[in-house]
């Protein structure tokens, strides 16, 4: 069978002359229907110029506190991007030669100019992907680009970011400004020091960039750096952590610091929901073992369910509030990670449960004042089945947005549609926008504005909600429910 | 981070002047797109005006047999309403403040002012839920209500419905007229000697008011309540219980009762849609061995499943409809249990599994034409993956509506969208209010039937069927199908 | 309850004149909004109008060698097609009086006149079903039918087709021109001879009809015929199969053997997709015991699991393209399978699991390029969660198009909605039509390009997507990804 290499015999149309401009159309993303586009609209216009609350992320506090200009096109909005690095692969082309940097510092392609030529050239693949959407977003709106990105085009294109990531105007600190970011949370290991946030409140910015507590690492006795982390945890928290209960202790007081640096909340991304506790004596002596190297994978897994259990404890007695998002199977392909280290596109979803796996943790805490927990999920048969009836029942709780593959215009409408009509809006947590990619953060806001003005309008056209409601929904969803879900309960 | 307790930026422009007034558009719930609404509006015209067939609900028998006023507005529409007061509890409202009666007798709210107050101010928690269009429609349609719920306006509100709750033409029997409802089910343990449903056979009430059979709780000897319901059906069948073999006599007498007293169903929520049978001799041990107190969480787990098989078989006997939802964790929080008993709202769905676990009882009786079977599911993953390929396959099977947290205009699009391709429209079996709000009953066939129109409608300009093949579908959705689906079985 | 044995009230009204003639809309499918519905056209008719690539079917290879006229109507259009027989066994019509076949050769209906009015008088069960939609199709354009099928006009429509049967130019082979079908593959299994293929390249089709390698049935060892099929794998492939070494190279043989009669693929069906390989000493004991007759059902899903690695390794030597459709419990209901045989219409999916399974087969060879595995599901929950993922990072997965059950205009769009944000339309390989209904393939991709291009135009107006990528898109979707995703990987 013989099978032509260029693809798409549409192509041989003349392309219209428009075609080649990239511009953003001011109607992008809201719906087909005329009458609804015009609600959606309305409503999106009272939301668009709003701050943003960005308390879930993986921009380094480093890139603020050092405020270094960025490198250049490709190690900008490329290489750290696995939503996009993956995408490139999943069609063949290799993560060295992306640039993706390698875990025994070997040889990867070093060409900036080369990577976003790969690139650019490959740019029909993120047709339909929110890639697309975010990244037409930032050409346009953040580096004023207005070519469709091509193999002709990506050299100039590449001039023209490179140009703007050298206008002094473009260093992290300024974009937090131009960005309208109102406060944005990093995510931090338990071991963290906190030196950059130091640094940054002694920058006067330690109540717009703050730490988030992320004790994975220590929770899981079977990572390969887990027993290093442990002497770590005792080094920065000056708490000796060979026994249980002093690892409990260090934990404590690396929390206090944390919420002392500003930080609001913890974030726990185990591979299930189970909070199942433990004895104290039976944990005690699980933890001992572990860190004479004995411990079964069914203990590691029962040794992190139990310390989400306590973990939720210690949120009551300190009131940060504790993000739990399970689900994800990590380094679904060991030579990957090998070569390339974690986060690299290759982390797959599995199926996950909720209602038994919560139940320890909401037995006791969930009706308690001083506890708060936001879910996310990646598997959305979940949200009407299982988190939706939580979260419209349990008051310590609130449903966290469409997250990571899920975070995309067809994924937001789908919980809108799947958990609304049993939480309602006012059991949701606003946008997170968890990137790496730090020029995308408003294009993600935005898009996610856009969609719940879409549904919304829906509401108002079907006259389940008048606009004047719906208005003020779309405001709270997009600036309110964030602040509110992850202020600090009152111990 | 400070935040606003006023939520709501949008709340600062002036209100529009309508917003006010508590209406219903006659198109509401209709579809947004104006050709897709003028169809869906022709054909929901043709069913609006059907008689309401309940096959499936838990008004109880004595409401109707006494036939006295409802008491007060918050006794009436909030207090026994989960799915109100569950919105109302995830926002930190204790149930003893909305008058959740304590299991214990102690002390809550008893103003039913105060009551109702709480329910007006948190109106907004309601957007984008079916409970907030059922209670327009109530507001609106039956108590002649025109203003929208809010602290200012609980009183007025208050004082209107408690007027028209005084009237004699509001007493539950008038109102089954008011309501158009030709038939209305309700739901009645094994052990009950259906004295109401005598009681309304005197009233001529008898062919209108009917009982449901359901044996749950004798199917689960964990039941802290077993072993006396044992005896209790002992008693009203005059049948000795002590031996399986009784107890199944018991049961057989029980479902005679209530084919008798106009039945024509039975209901069965287990956790779980298993329904492997055991061998008769070691179902006799077990439930002999249950009698004394000794069997294990997975025996009780095998009984219940056994004694669906079981109950497949007694159907092919008397011809009574079986009803099966199963996928429900009850009490899914031990406090509010303790506390308040059953039905408060914290019963959370579960993964549920069909396609396996019917296997026995549709191996054994499938293509029995005297069986027939309802199924039911809060898990909507199943819809197309394996209760419409059942339902397509199986003449025995019938899909029942979208039940409980998927009673909702999205919840049931997705249902048609998902299940018609494989099962057709004619493997279902109407709708089911399965309510405790009494006065909710019009507004959920109301919207049922407008959602209904919409799919079809939708169908029609998508010229997939006939604008007179879409109407004809509409009425048997309506009234048709629910009557023909419990229709008894010719034994 | 008296139930009116006639259904639909709406029946009374009189019927449009034009109701009962059967034409084609041109935009039927295509989406109501009229904005919507004028750019899918555009888009459609770019790819309307292009060759069929039929990679996965169940025409067998006999019918085109033979090229013999098709029976009659009934045998052509109800009898082999489960999709209508299921249905009308779930309203009560037995099989046998449908005329499918008994296994024991016993009497079923054989008035082939009598059957087609049995479906006919049905027709109203198919509303908003694929069939129906394929069916009306088949009527209008494939013979020439303007009557809507019912009770009355089920005789002339029966002589109008069975008149078109008999015409010269509607043998099979002269279909396969007048269908634009450029290629079509046969599903054969590893023991077959090929012996249709030899004679259809003699006829000069061989590389336009070409075998499929569907080993399913010696991968099972506790097939009834297993053991038999083994013995005909020896026999067909010339090499002895009395140990697992010699049954690898029959393998392997047989799969050169289909290689060199044009096969470009080979298609696996298990329940699970698990692909955990065992030790090869393990593999060839459990191999050694099985043809003695002693292996567990445990052992069977073991073995068959490892095969589905093994086959991955043979496909990286050989490199035909492997397509996965797990999932399905074939043969629900033993009665139907012991009267009737298999692919009666009552293979019903289950749960199917894909990011654990399919990790050692990824693990291996997911980046190897010489590999390429096809995915298919009925489980459509996997789209978002797991499918999507895994094709959206490994080069060697493409996604497959919505298959069986979910083959309707619903489950592609949802298809299209839940997978292509997170793997692009580029990873996914097209359309199949996995038909045993000859006549209705034309039917199965027009709906499918209508389905692709209404998502694309909706993109185009959400400003997703300019217009001119819109259809090189639908023309790739429709063409150039079927070729290129079943090409022959190089080894």
């Amino acid at each position: 069978m013989s099978v032509s290499p260029l693809l798409g015999l549409g192509r041989d149309r003349a392309p219209r002359v428009d075609d080649r401009r990239l511009r953003l159309h001011p109607d992008r993303a809201l719906p087909v229907d005329e009458r609804q586009r015009a609600v959606a609209r309305e409503i999106y216009e009272q939301t668009a110029g709003l701050p943003l609350i960005c308390m879930h992320g993986h921009v380094e506090a480093e890139v603020f506190a050092s405020n270094e200009a960025f490198a250049d096109p490709a190690q900008l909005l490329v290489v750290p991007d696995h939503y996009v690095t993956r995408m490139l692969v999943s069609q063949g082309v290799a993560p060295g030669s992306l640039g993706v940097p390698r875990v025994d510092g070997g040889p990867v392609e070093t060409d900036s100019r080369a990577i976003w030529r790969t690139f650019c050239q490959n740019w029909k693949l993120f047709r339909g992907t929110p890639s697309r959407y975010w990244m037409e977003h930032e050409l346009v709106e953040v580096f004023g680009v207005d070519l469709v990105p091509s193999a002709e085009t990506a050299d100039p294109i590449y001039d023209r970011i490179a140009a703007r990531i050298a206008e002094p105007d473009f260093r992290p600190r300024q974009l937090l400004d131009r960005f309208s970011i109102e406060l944005i949370s990093t995510t931090d290991p338990a071991t963290s020091d906190l030196r950059q946030h130091s640094q940054l409140a002694r920058q006067g910015l330690g109540e717009r960039v703050i730490p988030t507590f992320r004790p994975d690492a220590v929770f899981h006795p079977d990572r390969p750096g887990w027993r290093a982390d442990i002497d770590k945890l005792a080094e920065v928290s000056g708490v000796d952590t060979s026994t249980y209960s002093g690892f409990l202790a260090a934990l404590r007081e690396r929390r206090q610091a944390f919420a002392a640096a500003g930080g609001l909340a913890t974030d726990h991304g185990h591979l299930s929901a189970d909070t199942t506790p433990m004895p104290t004596p039976a944990a005690a002596d699980l933890y001992f073992r572990a860190l004479a190297g004995g411990v079964s994978r069914g203990e590691v897994q029962a040794f992190a369910a139990h310390m989400l259990f306590v973990t939720a404890g210690m949120a009551c007695e300190d009131g940060l509030v504790m993000q739990i998002h399970p689900g994800v199977l990590r380094d679904h392909h060991k030579g990957v990670f090998d070569r390339h280290g974690q986060d690299k596109g290759f982390d797959i979803p599995v199926a996950t449960e909720f209602t038994r796996s919560l139940r320890p943790v909401l037995d006791r805490y969930g009706h308690d004042p001083r506890f708060r927990a936001i879910l996310f999920t990646v598997d959305e048969t979940v949200y009407s089945r299982e988190l939706a009836p939580l979260a419209g029942a349990y008051p310590s709780l609130r449903l966290g947005a469409p997250w990571w593959f899920l975070d995309s215009p067809e994924g937001m409408r789908r919980f809108r549609e799947s958990a609304t009509e049993t939480a309602g809006f006012y059991n949701t947590s606003g946008f997170v926008d968890d990137t790496r990619a730090f020029a995308s953060i408003p294009a993600r806001h935005d898009l996610f504005r856009r969609i719940d003005a879409s549904f919304l309008a829906r509401l108002v056209l079907e006259h389940r909600l008048s606009q004047d409601e719906a208005v003020e929904t779309a405001v709270d969803l997009a600036y309110n429910l964030p602040k509110i879900a992850y202020s600090r309960r009152s111990a």
